[in-house]
């Protein structure tokens, strides 16, 4: 049995109830180091773990696979939503590569996925459609990073970044907001959550133009505003309606 | 005291520590009738319910702020994430037109949103970057709906569909799709995802030129896969990678 568990953002108080009845029953845990930490201890006390710095994402996938096929009941963690660029696709893939897809039942437990984490801690900014980017280009060209970061400026889409940047890839996150920048004005709120509901947590508020790149790493996320989004006091809000189509005086529909 | 609690999918094992405290806590319990019953009943037990299917959303939204506003511990749930496509944003409107930004302290507990709810349900569609768009044209011109449908389906981008069918609005969905199918093939894979969680849960994998149209209504979230989405066995994957730059051998990066 392997199970992929979304822990939340790292706090105990979004950890849901499934996501740690999954860890109790588990024989094996397995994870990148920085997930296991987060992992509350008394939840991992008699079990094996399965995680190295030195392991690859695909190595340890591979491992928990195995452990899962042996008859372990195994549960692979990852932070915020496992399902959210992150490894229960993994996990799906190597399932199928080995003709394993019926022999060991995979589960996925959802989870509160980083931007929504980073979302609730600004305010109010996905209350309309929006897109989530991953800057990383290990597995990515960038140019279809590109295209996706222009598209979705011009579709005036909320953008959630993730991976925004790394000691590599320093000059992503600039040349990000520059595309978003050609066709979204420069004072375009934007916000900057490090570290969401962990120790270290760093709250920001700022404007397109304004965005403080060397303070910002890949546990960051940031959400630029669509063309509606505003400042209400230090708070981030997207109306719901698109350009004021309704007053606050209306009854909305459900 | 003003709290949106997002309740997630609306089984309690969805239900986060964090929400089921504010809801302890609360002295009233807002909200929409459907989501009201996704509350545990012990929850609402000796506490105020503030929920009449006669009240718009923007009334039920001032009753909270006012009960807020009076000193009362005021809880306002939300199905999925709170800050998705939901109630937080229009608390913020009115705690900011009448000008208790600063006299009511407002806090956002998120949670497990719908879509990844579905997501976890299908398999792994949400690997790669994707989209949200919502095809209520109740608060949004329809013009503006079928611009980012097009312009995300040309990024792209795995699409989450919401609110993608009323019986006022029955041919949303064929024309969100047929606009979609313009820059992708009829085989994409397709997810269908009705009441994830809760009674009568429906998870259908089809494809682009055979989704079930009459099938779906309001409380169903469909998710359009990408170029490189396929099925796995029964579950809907989409590779972390853009069109395998990477094998299942390599050591990915974390």
């Amino acid at each position: 049995m392997l199970t992929a568990v979304s822990l939340g953002p790292g706090d105990e108080s979004l950890l849901t109830p499934a996501a740690r009845k999954a860890l109790e029953r588990a024989d094996v845990v397995a994870g990148y180091k920085g997930y296991i930490e987060l992992v509350p201890p008394a939840l991992l006390e008699g079990k094996e773990v399965v995680s190295t710095g030195m392991m690859g994402e695909v190595e340890r996938a591979r491992e928990a696979v195995e452990r899962a096929r042996s008859g372990k009941r195994t549960a692979m963690v990852c932070s915020g939503d496992a399902g959210i660029y992150a490894m229960a696709g993994l996990l799906l893939e190597i399932l199928e590569a080995e003709g394993l897809l019926d022999a060991v039942p995979f589960t996925m437990i959802p989870g509160v996925a980083a931007f929504n984490a980073a979302a609730a801690l600004l305010g109010a900014p996905l209350m309309h459609d929006f897109a989530s980017i991953s800057l990383s280009d290990l597995l990515t060209p960038w140019e279809v990073i590109e295209k996706r970061l222009r598209l979705a400026a011009q579709a005036d889409f909320v953008i959630a970044i993730y991976n925004p940047r790394s000691k590599k890839r320093s000059d992503h996150l600039d040349k990000a907001l520059a595309v978003i920048g050609e066709s979204r004005e420069p004072s375009t709120p934007v916000g900057v959550v490090g570290r969401a509901y962990r120790e270290g947590q760093d709250v920001r508020l700022t404007t397109l133009d304004k965005v403080d790149v060397e303070g910002v790493d890949m546990q960051t996320v940031l959400i630029v505003g669509n063309s509606a989004t505003r400042a209400a006091g230090k708070r981030m809000l997207t109306p719901r309606g698109y350009h004021r189509k309704y007053a606050i005086g209306d009854k909305g529909g459900e």
